[in-house]
This record gives structure tokens, C-alpha cells and sequence, in this order.
């Protein structure tokens, strides 16, 4: 569910009455009942928050746009969390759906997760320091070699029939940081990643990685920064020799626009503005933050909590609409 | 008319059969006619080219789609250079052009000029040592607090009725270098220039600029970096008091959204690719290149030389026939 104080509970509400996502999945809320019919008022929702207390009850679960299954996870005193506040108890009941979820999932009770968006200032109000659901997950699930890929399905925005995924190499750190965890090793495990991403969204070819270079123009042959000649080219022809379609690094600017235009399935960014200014100006709404790496299925929306704009029922479901969706294919394809 | 080796000569030839940029200003070429007549007959160009060689021919020059004033600024070894090809004549070539057209500009002869794209590596192979075009000319023109600005006039791809200007504080130098040269200074002044070149652009209203972050999140409180609060926060507020009105930093990656959207009239970004990135995407055939803090006009297309596709009679004219009317825009502004 997300932040309480956030749009997290209105972009689910909306989602759900979209027949779409219950067309391959069948879903219920980890979360708070009483939170989300509110939000269910606010929207004027045409159905109905079913509270699931029995944990067999999940073997019965149904998913139709009139009922939402929601398990309470967190405490009561959520309920007091007001609309747009950073509040440490909005912060922990976040975390207590996630770590609940999460090990729903685990335990192969769930088939994957689908996240809203959290508060990170709520997170630490609470006690809980993680750059992000990214890297809490990733401890929660015991992983060190994971990614995020931000993912546009095929459709207006780009035109790779396979849609387009950015994974980044590094992320939710300083700028200056990156230059001490960019290594060869990091980018070839990220184009490993990203390439089993896409063959599980895509199934048949081979896809098609692009590397982004780190500085401007590529280097420009050395002379603006060596990272191309030093670090990143040789991780593609590492990447390549162990039989992935890959190549690069390209001067970023361009490269984002060929992976539009359907050159690439997926492009590789060295640091999280990299690859977010584009996906996000590609596709705000329609972009789905994918977790690889996990041993668990995970996607969340690609936006933020929106505290500006929380509550007053204006929040578009769309990102949440594609999250469960493309969570879903994923699910097929390993199942 | 920039590398004979690549798109320059054909986007010229291209642009000059379009009405509009005869309807507000007198153009002519410098360089070589004998390439221009090349990239004519590649087109099928209905006009001629016209080689100028009395200096007071300039006071006469008339502009219209079936003449193309061309002025030779360099030497006929260039008719060797073949399409595609890094070549040291081709680049010193450019070069000459540059700056015949620079002095023009300065001895006011002309009121500004415009700039097709050449190849750093053809002018590193004449001896000049320049990162690009933007420095060769801050250093023609003896001036050191300058900036490059991309800029996409108003229309589809952003909301904003004076168009969207990005500007950079760093430009051609590594990513890793970019820490040692932002200064709250350089920021302010390039918000200085930002804002003259949009009050130019547009006329009345004062700009709205915005200044984005130099690291994810904008730093997310000092978790992912500290230059937002040692170094851009500080510009921003010594910029408001100078009388700007500018904000900032914010996230980048939703930044651009925000100005796509029509929030902002232009963006100030720290490095090359954070604003390249975003203003490519949004508008790669539309972008303009304008190069702020210059004594004389000067815009430019703001794609490369495309070596790769150059000479085939594919290349689109619309960026010269946009930086050709955004010239003659600054240049009525400005008289």
C-alpha cells in the first residue's frame, strides 16, 4: 500500500476497478482496510474493501473490480497519519506491508509483489535507513546482486516491440560516489540482469543491450574522461564474450533516443538521472519500476508519493494499472 | 557551413528552399560553393549557388529560396575530402569558416551567425585544439563568462509559450571534473545569461528559471550527496537576490518533466548530459544550440555531423531552418 499519506492508496483503488490487471492475476492489498475505504470514498469506488484475517483465505482469493482483499499489516495508529505529512508512523506501516509482502512471497504464498510508493524521510522518521525499497527489498530477500530497471512497455512512447528497459548500475547514491563503484564486473552483472529481464518480458529473441557511456560524447576519445576506455568498454566486449547481444558505451544523449526509436531493448545507465530523466520523460505514466536480481517477483510504480497532490483524488492509476500488469507476465513467464 | 564531410552542406541546401527563414532575415554561406553545388545537385536543389567575392556584395545581399550567396573562406584541397571521412582539410576547413563568419559578425558586417555541425576529431587533426564549437568561439570573441543553451522554440514538445532554454554550467569536460568547476559563481552567472537569452527570446515576461540537482533525489537530505546544499541552494538564493526569478535545485529526473510541462522557461542543468539527455528527447529535429554571453548572434544546429548517414541526401533540414529563425528572432530583439 505504500505511504498512507501518499497516493499509494488512491492509485490502487483506481487501479482496481480496471478489468485489465484481473484479467491474468488475481490480487489483494497488504496494507490497512480502513485506509484504503477512504480512499475508496474519496473516489466514489463502486465496490468494496473485503478484510482477509485467515492466512488459507489466499488459496480462495478471488480478484474482481468490486473487491478489493486488503491484510492489515501495521498498526491502528496509521489512521491518524495526516494526508501529505512526512509522519514516522506513515513510515513504519510502509514498512510493515513491504516486510510483509516480501516474505509472502517468499513463502510462495504470493506469487510476486507489487509495490506503491513510500516516503524515504517517513522510512528514516521510523527508524528504517534504506536509500530505498530497491536496496530494502534487495536485504529482506538477502541478495547482494540485484538491479533496478525502469521498464516502458511496447507501445506509443518507444517502439521495440519488446518495450524498453533501463538498468542502472549504480543508484541511489551521491554522483561523486559513482566513480569508486563503477567496475567492469558491476556493468557486466547488470547487462546479465537486464538480458534475463528482457528474454522474461519479451520470451523469443535475443535482446538487444546498449551500454551508456559516463561522459559526455563518450570520452570523446579520452578527452573528456577515460571511464569509456578503462572501465566500460572492455565490461561490453566482457558482456559480449559470454554470449550476450551487447555494445557501446554510446554518448547518452543519442543512445536514449535510437533506444526509442527501437534500435535497443535495453540500455544500461551508469548512474540513477541518467537513466531516469529519460524513461521518465519517455513515459511518466506508463514506466514500471522492476527489482532484478530477487528471487521474488517485483514491480512498483515508477512515481513517487506525491505529497503535493495526495488525497484529493486527482492521482492517475495508470503507472499502478501497468506495475500489476507487467508483474503478472512476469509471473507467467517463470511459472 | 561546418565539415564538408558531413550533413552541414545538405541541411543548408535544404533549409534554403524553405520560405520562412528568407521572411525575416538576408543569409549567405560561408564556405566553399563548390561543395554547396555538390549538395545541390545531390537534393535536386531549383536554384543556384552564388559565389560572392566583393566584400560590398554583403550590403546588396538578397535572400530567397533560388539563390544561395556563398562566400569561399577556405582552400579547394576540401573538394577532395570524401563524404563520412574524419579529414584534416575538412576540419580546418570548418574552421576557417568559423572564423571568417565570427569576424564578420564582430566587424559588424553581419548581425549574427549560424553554425553547421563540424567533427572534433577532423578539427583536432587540423591543429586545433578546441572542445567544441561553443569554446572556439568564446575565444574568437575574447569572452570567458559564456554558455551553451539548447533551446526548443514553443510548439508541441513543450508547453511553455517562450519555448524551453537549457543551459549549462559544465559542458565539454569529464563527469569526474564537473565537481572541481561547479561553484555557486558559475551557477549564478549562467542563470544571468539564462534569463537574458529568454527575456530576448520572448519579449515581455520575466523568465521562470529552474536549476536542477546535481545528484539523485536532489541529494535527499544530504543522504545522496552535499553540493545541493553547499553549492546550488546557495547560488539559487543569491541568484533570486540579484532579481531573478529562479528556484531550485530540483530532481532532475522530474524536472524536465515539470518544464516540459510549461512550468519553467528554462533549466539550469550542471552537466552536459543531464540537459542534453532531456532537450534531445523532447526535440531532436526542433533543438536549437545558442551560445549565451557572446558579443554577436550566434545559434547552431544542434545535431552532429552524422558522418555515418552524410552525403546520402537523407539528412532533415528542419534544425538549420529553426536555428536560421531563432538567429533572426535574437538578432530583431537586439536592434
Amino acid at each position: 500500500m505504500g505511504d498512507p499519506a501518499g497516493i499509494g492508496p488512491e492509485v490502487i483503488v483506481g487501479a482496481w476497478g480496471d478489468t485489465r490487471i484481473h484479467d491474468q492475476a488475481r490480487s489483494l492489498v497488504i496494507g490497512h482496510p480502513e485506509i484504503l475505504r477512504r480512499a475508496a470514498r474519496l473516489l466514489d469506488y463502486d465496490g468494496e474493501i473485503v478484510e482477509i484475517t485467515r492466512p488459507a483465505a489466499l488459496d480462495e482469493l478471488n480478484s474482481d473490480p468490486k473487491h478489493i482483499p486488503c491484510i492489515k499489516a501495521c498498526a491502528d495508529d496509521v489512521l491518524e497519519v495526516r494526508p501529505g505529512r512526512v509522519d514516522a508512523r506513515g513510515g513504519e506501516a510502509a514498512f510493515q506491508a513491504i516486510q510483509f509482502a516480501a516474505t509472502l512471497a517468499l513463502e510462495k504464498k504470493v506469487h510476486g509483489i507489487v509495490t506503491a510508493p513510500l516516503s524515504k524521510a517517513a522510512l528514516h522518521a521510523a527508524g528504517h535507513h534504506y536509500p530505498g525499497h530497491t536496496e530494502l527489498l534487495a536485504e529482506i530477500c538477502g541478495v547482494t546482486d540485484f538491479a533496478m530497471m525502469l521498464y516502458l512497455p511496447p507501445g506509443e512512447a518507444v517502439r521495440s516491440p519488446s518495450g524498453l528497459g533501463v538498468v542502472h548500475v549504480t543508484l541511489h547514491q551521491s554522483l561523486r560516489s559513482v566513480f569508486d563503484d563503477l567496475t567492469s564486473e558491476a556493468i557486466v552483472a547488470k547487462c546479465r540482469l537486464a538480458a534475463d529481464a528482457m528474454r522474461q518480458l519479451r520470451a523469443a529473441a535475443e535482446p538487444r543491450l546498449a551500454v551508456c557511456a559516463l561522459n559526455p560524447h563518450a570520452g570523446e576519445d579520452g578527452l573528456f574522461g577515460d571511464e569509456e576506455r578503462d572501465i566500460i568498454a572492455p565490461a561490453v566486449e566482457q558482456a559480449r564474450r559470454t554470449g550476450l547481444t551487447v555494445s557501446g558505451p554510446y554518448p547518452t544523449d543519442t543512445l536514449m533516443l535510437r533506444a526509442r526509436d527501437g534500435e535497443f531493448d535495453a540500455v544500461i545507465a551508469m548512474y540513477h538521472d541518467q537513466g531516469h530523466i529519460a524513461l521518465k520523460l519517455l513515459g511518466m505514466h506508463a514506466a514500471v519500476n522492476i527489482t532484478l536480481g530477487l528471487p521474488i517477483v517485483r514491480t512498483s510504480v515508477a512515481h513517487g508519493t506525491a505529497f503535493d497532490r495526495a488525497w484529493q483524488g486527482s492521482a492517475r492509476p495508470d503507472g499502478m494499472v501497468v506495475a500489476i500488469q507487467t508483474a503478472a507476465k512476469l509471473i507467467h513467464r517463470r511459472m
